[in-house]
């Protein structure tokens, strides 16, 4: 039920996720709700996918939802039959390897860490989100977990942050940097300024340093340290500027002569851009600390973003994300 | 002597501000170093103008010079003629109106906060710049000058950066937000949280809210208060992520047919919304806080940049910014 194009979009993402991966999908919420939108797509699928997609989706009943309005916290105490709350609990009680979810994102984190717990030094939770780059993609973390951090919280960070890079990025040793104003270690903040003595000092990671913020789309780093206030800010300011500079540059470049071309030539490009920066394409976050995979999709997902959504919470179940994050926290 | 192109570039923007406006300037360095620099400038100058430029430029000698590197405290003690602290020091001694300077941005904050002290109520200093957006320009403070704040620094911050908006934007009542990570009032960190309920409170403002990150640009705001570290993280992400942008659109649209006519106007639209957005373009922040003028410029500030900055100094002058300043904190 998570998500402002519930539950339409996401039945249509699962039914599309049922048809071309090995996954098996309970669907989480009021079953006559969720039923009807399942029937109906199974109707108009062609008969060959009709049984794929019955052998693959299930529904597990939910009766109550917490809307993208509410207080998360007060919302979850008063509906306990909430259908993220019930999708946490399936993870927790092993009837289920992964929740995925794309409503209200406190809501999200707060079922799951309720549910689920905290790893063994994890901390607190980090939202690890993957972020494009000149050469291809980096993993910024925390993006809204956890918005006022100790120096050690960034630490776990780090060590969540390279896990997370290995089973996603396939890179063997990610390399890790600070979130900062400048690459010397005498700029930044006092989090900034102790967390990186902590950093340099801790075993088995990668660390190369402070990341200037200006370098944060160039891909020098892998795996982006951060508050979740301080990455929040980044991650939206990077959002944001990308949408205000499309509208900005199709006016500058409309003045010339060749107005409509040039119109044409930069929509098509920035389109292509908006898929790799756009958070709906990405699928969603996973929510780093806590004892079982929960990933995080975006509010405005549609069918397809979920459908992306639920590939990288198959690939991270298939790759051993939660006992990699035990190793990772646990080795030092 | 401050910045990368120092002292040519510096001496060559004096020139142009003498030349154009109607300002007295005292260029303060090395004298033989300097008064090179002027006299080759002065020499190919047309006759018409040289008298202007001599009447209008005198020099002031401060052998001592830092660097971009340099330490920036421990610099300034072991040079006490150093270019930045003898210029400060005209403005604490009444004998400059204001300083203007493009080096070392610590070193400058330093000498600045040193030589003139704080203004009553200020707290804390804060840098104020003007960042583009859809609508015009908004101010952004702080984005350096203190990166640890308290929630009371934030509400000091708000007043002076209204006065700067009041008289650079021209605008009556500036409307101010806070930046966050999102406009509700349960979102943002405890420093964002405990900073809008003494903002809400505080009288003589026009505080609209929090401001979401992602409406950095869209210009909804006038005056953008956060605490420096988060400020400058805002303003560099956007900086570094118009030249991926700029990059990653080339190779986007070179994919086309028309590949050439498309590169040349998107690199067109590119060059003036670069313009827009570069720091070396506006010239320089004003250091608000401090008990006398100081406006601090890029250090990669070419000679045309350092006109603007000469210019945005005068502006301020005629303003009456810091008497604006005085008002706005002392009403409260």
């Amino acid at each position: 039920m998570g998500g402002d194009h519930a539950p339409g979009a996401v039945v249509a993402g699962a039914v599309a996720a049922a048809r071309d991966l090995d996954v098996i999908i309970q669907l989480v919420g009021p079953t006559g709700l969720v039923g009807g939108e399942l029937a109906r797509l199974v109707d108009v699928s062609a008969p060959a996918e009709r049984s794929r997609i019955a052998e693959r989706i299930t529904q597990i009943d939910a009766p109550d939802v917490i809307g993208m309005d509410d207080a998360p916290l007060a919302a979850l105490r008063r509906k306990p039959r909430a259908s993220i709350k019930v999708a946490a609990e399936a993870v927790a009680h092993g009837t289920a390897d992964a929740l995925y979810g794309a409503g209200h994102t406190g809501a999200t984190m707060l079922a799951a860490h309720g549910a689920l717990g905290l790893l063994p030094g994890a901390e607190r939770p980090a939202l690890a989100v993957l972020v494009p780059t000149l050469a291809g993609q980096s993993v910024l973390l925390d993006t809204g977990a956890t918005l006022d951090c100790r120096p050690e919280h960034l630490v776990a960070f780090a060590r969540m942050g390279a896990a997370y890079a290995r089973v996603v990025l396939s890179l063997e040793a990610p390399r890790v940097g600070l979130l900062s104003i400048g690459e010397e270690a005498s700029k930044g903040n006092d989090l900034v300024r102790d967390a990186q003595v902590l950093l340099a000092a801790a075993p088995g990671l990668n660390v190369v340093g402070n990341l200037d913020a200006r370098d944060l789309f160039s891909g020098t780093v892998d795996v982006i340290v951060s508050d979740g206030f301080t990455g929040n800010v980044a991650l939206k300011v990077g959002e944001g500027l990308v949408e205000t500079l499309e509208r900005m540059l199709k006016r500058e470049v409309g003045q010339s002569l060749a107005s409509r071309i040039a119109d044409w030539l930069v929509g098509r490009g920035f389109k292509r851009l908006k898929a790799r920066m756009d958070a709906a394409e990405r699928g969603g976050a996973p929510l780093l600390g806590v004892n079982g995979l929960a990933v995080v999709g975006h509010g405005r997902a549609d069918a397809r973003a979920i459908r992306n959504g639920i590939a990288l919470t198959a690939r991270l179940v298939e790759g051993g994300m939660i006992a990699r994050l035990k190793d990772a926290l646990r080795a030092h």
